[in-house]
């Protein structure tokens, strides 16, 4: 293998672009600088269609885990009843960060692989009449499954009067988040998946009524206290150093994003992830998650004939390209491929390709050729 | 003036050397993979001398004020008891996180330009047997004041069983820090200051006590709970998805740092404080601090026959040289220069000339020439 070659197809963090690498090196400017200024108000408007709102977009300093943690802090109190719809290791981890902050957290867990049943929602929220918030995980990064956000956000405002926080670390970028029009009050994503940006930023979002909600909670927090950095987006800044060669590259991804223009971004993802499932399943080797709820941006492999680890190994030995193991419960039962960001249908076919080779060492019944050719039928639309 | 040229002499971010920038884009690497765990392997080591610590070092992703929240969320309880020694901006931001996070935060506040007095810090104890902690801040990056660290130190642990917590952000890297020698408990630093690195790492440092105190903490917190740090630490990886290419910048900063060799490096700085002290007694021009109590890495200086703002926007307009405006209650008595990080004696000789001849140009009676001989006259030792 030509060495300090690898393909990293992982779900994050994603490859980044070369001119967003080189927006980094930009010289550093002082964050209360006018350069800032420009820098930050120019970022905003450029990440509010993302989110499919109006509402306030915040960048802090720190991991998408951060801005999980920032929404959950600013629109609930200590102690406040939170319900989360858990449908794999990151629905887990909003649990933890709800209890870890001293919510009052109600796990219902689904079997992972499946998505969250709008009607489980209607019927749990009869039976905790007290929740203040829901939250949800939008696409699975664990199980590649993409939960039905717009059916949920609408049961939940027509059942409750919670507000709906949902994870969109995996999806924002890759599928289209509409919050204002599904009725979401919150939305947390990270800059290193489908944003195709360096990890280190935590990105959220709030509509109207969690805005409110922002001004009037009494809960402690200091860094993620999303008031004080709506004082300072009011003179275009931030109220702590900001990771500045990280805006950079933000700036720049946003440059890509909208010039190749948010409708060819999704549909790119959604050929991603059907070449992706047209081959696997051409070649009999089976996925975790079904066709209507399968994420556009993640897919969950779960190979009968040979072991999730072995097939990592051999694509990763002989061709550098490198897939991600399974996490929490089912870390040894599945594999998963990354599909978001930068990467194309030409990477797909590459990964596809190199996948099936490696499958035939291990599975000398795959009949070779059938799931690229699956792959190619896909790209030729 | 030459378009796109710009000296950043602000205390922070400062400057990227030309090597950490290129490491910055090194290939993006998944946070599970062995490449990880060999990049945080060989940081942590390298960046427990700069705390002189044998301790527990933690870096997350986010800004200095992330790293002082760390600290005191992790070693004190809500609702205890926590001493500020008040000296600038900086030490009121972090009695404010403490306010923030719910401590009963107790500020003593010493005239800006000052550093703390450890008598006093003797006669707090008397007065509040109760607290369970007492914060500091070493390099004051709002009034260019060091304070006594080592000295408050002994008296806290001869006279209390209180943790001492430091705000090294602005001195680590710069000048000497000695966790373990001093009876530091826990030291919160950033990466965009001293360090050479961009802005966007959170690091943090707790010494055998402040270790044993993490594990007891009740008070909520998730992201910063570095009870989860110290767990993938054994794993030599993190538990959130790291800033990726802020830890490749870092490895290759420290690289840079142990190359020159931590003597030097402390010297440079104290060279370059020293320059620039000199120049401008020599212009007549005063200086906000003392000598016994000024930092190596920030100098305030507070003009009197012309105003901070029209010797900064003169040094800025002809020569491209960005001095800071003050913070805070003094924001509009002084400037302040960084002489920090990626900066040597060189820049300094450049900065204080610039600064001579737009001084000159405020104040017909500056003595041109004098201040920049004082500085060389330094710099031949």
């Amino acid at each position: 293998m030509l060495k300090d070659q690898f393909f990293l197809r992982i779900p994050g963090p994603t490859p980044i672009p070369p001119s967003v690498e080189r927006a980094m090196s930009r010289p550093m400017i002082g964050h209360r600088d006018q350069s800032m200024d420009e820098l930050i108000s120019g970022l905003i408007p450029r990440l509010k269609p993302l989110f499919g709102t109006r509402g306030a977009v915040y960048v802090l300093a720190g991991s998408g885990t951060l801005a999980l943690e920032t929404a959950i802090v600013n629109v609930t109190n200590a102690e406040d009843a939170v319900l989360h719809l858990v449908t794999g290791a990151f629905g887990e981890r909003f649990y933890r960060i709800a209890l870890g902050q001293g919510r009052r957290a109600i796990a219902h867990h689904i079997e992972w692989g499946q998505a969250i049943d709008p009607d489980d929602v209607r019927r749990l929220l009869r039976e905790h009449p007290d929740v203040r918030a829901v939250v949800a995980t939008h696409s699975e990064t664990s199980t590649g499954v993409l939960n039905p956000i717009a059916d949920i956000a609408r049961i939940v405002r027509e059942h409750s009067d919670a507000l709906f926080i949902v994870d969109a670390v995996s999806s924002l970028g890759g599928t289209p988040v509409e919050m204002d029009a599904w009725g979401v009050d919150a939305v947390a994503t990270g800059s290193q998946k489908a944003l195709m940006s360096p990890p280190g930023l935590a990105i959220v979002a709030l509509g109207e009524r969690a805005q409110k909600a922002r001004d009037h909670i009494a809960a402690p927090r200091f860094y993620t206290d999303l008031r004080q950095y709506e004082k300072s987006l009011a003179e275009s800044t931030v109220p702590f150093t900001p990771a500045v060669n990280l805006l950079f590259a933000l700036d720049q991804a946003l440059e890509l994003i909208h010039s190749e223009g948010l409708p060819n971004v999704f549909a790119r993802h959604l050929r991603m992830r059907d070449m992706t499932r047209a081959a696997l399943k051409a070649l009999g080797i089976p996925l975790l998650a079904d066709d209507e709820v399968a994420s556009p941006t993640v897919t969950a492999i779960k190979p009968t004939r040979f072991t999730p680890k072995a097939l990592r190994e051999a694509v990763r030995r002989e061709f550098g390209v490198v897939f991600a193991a399974g996490q929490g419960k089912i870390a040894n039962d599945i594999f998963r491929i990354g599909h978001m960001g930068y990467m194309s249908e030409a990477d797909v076919l590459q990964y596809l390709a190199a996948l099936e080779v490696a499958a035939k060492r291990l599975d000398p019944e795959i009949s070779l050729g059938a799931g690229i050719r699956a792959a190619m039928e896909v790209a030729l639309g």
